[in-house]
């Protein structure tokens, strides 16, 4: 093994840059050479890449976003797509791939390292922390953060107007963000895609707790799980008590990685590149009880399962 | 003059706290005694208000929101909450009030302060920046770095994805906000309630650019202008460029206050306490000029205007 | 058991006020009742204590300190101190006590547990993550996020100025802090305890990398290891360039708490509030492989091993 | 006037990328050439300079530091190394020179445009905020904001634990940012170098106040005024209570500039491009009353004057 490359793919996360800039110095420690392809599967397809050095890397440590960009490419779903990616990989004598994206860029990794036989190693790097078998994703820790301190500043609003607030959060089909972030934000109630969820029940709890003197709630959406402009809507009708929307939406996705997103950018990053020297293939590099660990991309790639009952329950019992 | 109360009305806006607590401190080193009113008007006309001492405003210097809360009051248009509001006045030898808020918190007190014969000093807090006649108000300057980072975070993935954002941002029928935050930010485009705008012509700009080769953009929109998600829509429909929408919202009012807002805080809450010692009445303490000044109620409430084609050019000229 | 006990001692840590929410709150909703105890051992010894009822702990889960605060007692390692401890438990029948600390306060709670057959559990809070037998503490990511945000602004100027800086982090006798710091940070150097240093090696390798053009540098070092004046002075008398130190010092101990903060204080408050309720006693709850677990005391109170060479091997794998 | 340049010089501050990325873009707007000349005045006797076009400087709005960099010069205060910076000067046909630093970089501007006769604009940045005649600098809000969330930080502390904090902050000779941190922190005392100070009588009123039952105390010393350790030992003999200095250093120069920052950057950068335009020079342009405005350079770097007495006797009657 003489010289890999490094692509990020699908939505950006706070981390990807610790993460690039983890390959490219380990791999040249390792007496590696370095490729960047830039907007991912695109810049295969239209052999857009270039060799990456030391200093290329500098600085970017603590900075969200990608500067390898990413983008999204439908054709790489296609024949004709994945050959001409091949052709770049075979021109520039790349001997491996690391990919540093989400769910669907592990499911694009596979199916193309398998039918090309490029040994491609995933680095699991999405807000949403919906990758299978681990534990926790490079930038997921920063986008409950950054979704957390907007629920603290919501807070004083809602406390001060004593008003009803829907915050919809990230995390496409996964609860997780919001799960977090209402735990976290000491927020009254949550509506995840993995519970369902009665709005009359919810309209009655707050009716009864009003009478009670309770008057100012934070109720938290994930995405996939409704419109916070919809709930706040119906909340509204339902009750006669004043409540608005907040989207937090792509602000979420951006800003300086927490520690912890460096932390594992590093950790998995290093580990993505020994992978490839130690010939493995195939699979995705992760974080476990502590520890780095390695998953098959089918693994991978199937649905997360969350233990939503247990920390809904702990959310109203503690709220 | 013996005894004053304190109360936060309209929006809230950070700072206020630092207001409310500069305010009891320097009544009491000033020998008088201070009474917090509840809920705004509303605890003037249901007589919810209690003395505050030197530590009750422990701990709040650096807190969003208000602990004195604030809310909606429209009986306070009635002559019967007026004369309600009154009585509780009287009934608790109450000498002169210090009104927290906006633009709508001191026409009121002017009404009030005018028709009861109470001495009314407004205190303008307002994250919009919306009062006539001062350079400033308690809580925009918060408001405004609360935006630029949700901006500065909206960069991160417009660069990576290079895709186009339209942010939203508050400020009612006032642009100082989204001025203010579209320079800070090195933004594309600025859309305000002050300056007619030209989609077609904004859309023209974004393709044109986008053949040169810049193909992110972040527009802001302050909210008294147009809604992100219509004017997101509509690009995509011009361009055929992803657009995405981002409605900042209520996070904007909360978190810490900064440096600046609590300076204004503790400047102006002294000298509102120091007009009413004056005999002062039905006026506005300011900050104009690097210095604290006063201005009379009627000026203070006229609609402010902004040097806009100024500072709309000079962000044209930068970007 | 009908009634319980909280209190926190030791140094504070963010995350001990959501903790102290969780065990109230979630006491109360197992139908306890639950007194906090003012200042650790010393409202003890004292009879500094109160029902704390739901709403007294409400609006504190993302606020930093103990609102319970924390004192040192040396009277506690007296037999009268722990003998009047004792005497208010039974005169006001605490059934069982949490106690939320680091290393220090679960040895305490150990002895006066076993002693005078209290029922303990120990709630790992502590800025240093040294307990042993856990992964993580409440309080510890934080500080690592607030110290890291200052190695990003000290980056600023290193680059600028191209200086050379000593930035000392805390942790007592025990690197994590600065390890995690100076990985996350992309720093060049590393000083901790578990592991010798050469300063003159130190020296060479920064003479040697200014002579290839690498001018700027940060250095962690743990204050456990060395106090960053006196280095920073060594290494500006060898190589004869500008080195800066800086002492970040209590700043880490406090601010709003990270996520994972709060979701640890939330999870093992409520898993301390079960283990009284099983019965159980003289252990601490802690958290090991994203699940919540429960070790004796005398696990928890040894030296925690860091695995030091690993990642101190990273970092000058990467830099 | 055809090309200009613009240096940064002095120590570093938040805002000198914005007024850098003003300079070049407003300045090939005006159809000018900019040039971008490195490490300040060494960059000119060395000829480290080169042409910067507008995508140079894209993305560094929101970043601290300065991408020119900056470094102390001792050789361009003799007549050698001053006529070497000219002779880069015409070489390079420069017709004009933005200047952005401090105190220090204005003298030198002034000596050498005088001189030389070059054109010569300051654009004032400084966390200091020791020009005069202006109202702030670029920098100035932005270190403010840093030392007041540490101060924030502390506070959490000193309440918890009931403890005395020394805080020594930056400002050199210039107790601005101590007093500005002191008043908005909430703290208990500041000691700068514009006022004598009677370490005996602070004592004196810390053991006063002790007894009364106020035991949390925050001291800030601007660095110019004393040391922290100095003054915490001090009073640790004097009182027998424990107090603990920090010290925040450069800590303080970094990190992303507030909107204030990027603000004045904006303003001031294209003014001073305008000055060279319209033949102006051997001045600085400032920020005062809420407008720019131009100063000679002679009365800019007179020894600015605080009125400290007046924010000295409100931290007083506030606390």
């Amino acid at each position: 093994m003489k010289r890999i490359a490094v692509l990020t793919t699908g939505g950006d996360a706070p981390g990807m840059n610790a993460a690039i800039r983890a390959v490219v110095r380990y791999g040249i420690f390792k007496k590696l050479e370095v490729m960047g392809v830039f907007r991912g599967w695109w810049g295969l397809i239209n052999e857009e890449l270039k060799l990456l050095d030391h200093r290329s890397v500098s600085g970017i440590i603590n900075q969200g976003g990608t500067i390898l960009k990413t983008a999204r490419c439908p054709e790489f779903f296609e024949e004709e797509g994945q050959r001409r990616a091949f052709a770049t990989i075979q021109k520039n004598a790349i001997d491996g791939l690391v990919v540093i994206g989400g769910n669907g860029s592990f499911k694009a990794a596979h199916v193309f390292g398998t039918k090309y036989n490029v040994p491609c190693i995933g680095v699991p790097a999405s807000i949403d922390n919906d990758i299978n078998g681990i534990d926790t994703t490079i930038g997921s820790d920063t986008a409950i953060n950054t979704a957390l301190g907007a629920i603290d500043n919501v807070r004083d609003t809602a406390t001060s107007m004593e008003r009803i607030f829907v915050v919809e959060v990230m995390g496409r089909d996964c609860g997780f963000i919001a799960l977090a972030v209402a735990l976290a934000g000491g927020c009254e109630e949550v509506i995840i895609p993995e519970k369902k969820f009665d709005l009359q029940a919810i309209c009655h709890d707050i009716v009864h707790a009003n009478i009670r003197g309770k008057v100012s709630w934070i109720i938290v959406v994930a995405e996939g799980a409704g419109s916070a402009e919809d709930i706040a809507k119906k909340i509204t009708e339902t009750t006669n008590l004043e409540t608005r929307p907040i989207v937090l939406g792509h602000v979420q996705r951006g800003g300086r990685p927490t520690a912890l997103s460096r932390d594992l950018a590093l950790r998995l990053a290093t580990e993505a590149v020994d992978c490839l020297l130690r010939g493995e293939r195939d699979l995705a590099v992760g974080f476990c009880c502590y520890k780095t660990t390695v998953i098959d991309f089918e693994t991978a790639i199937k649905k997360k399962e969350l233990n939503v009952e247990k920390f809904y329950t702990l959310l109203k019992q503690v709220t």
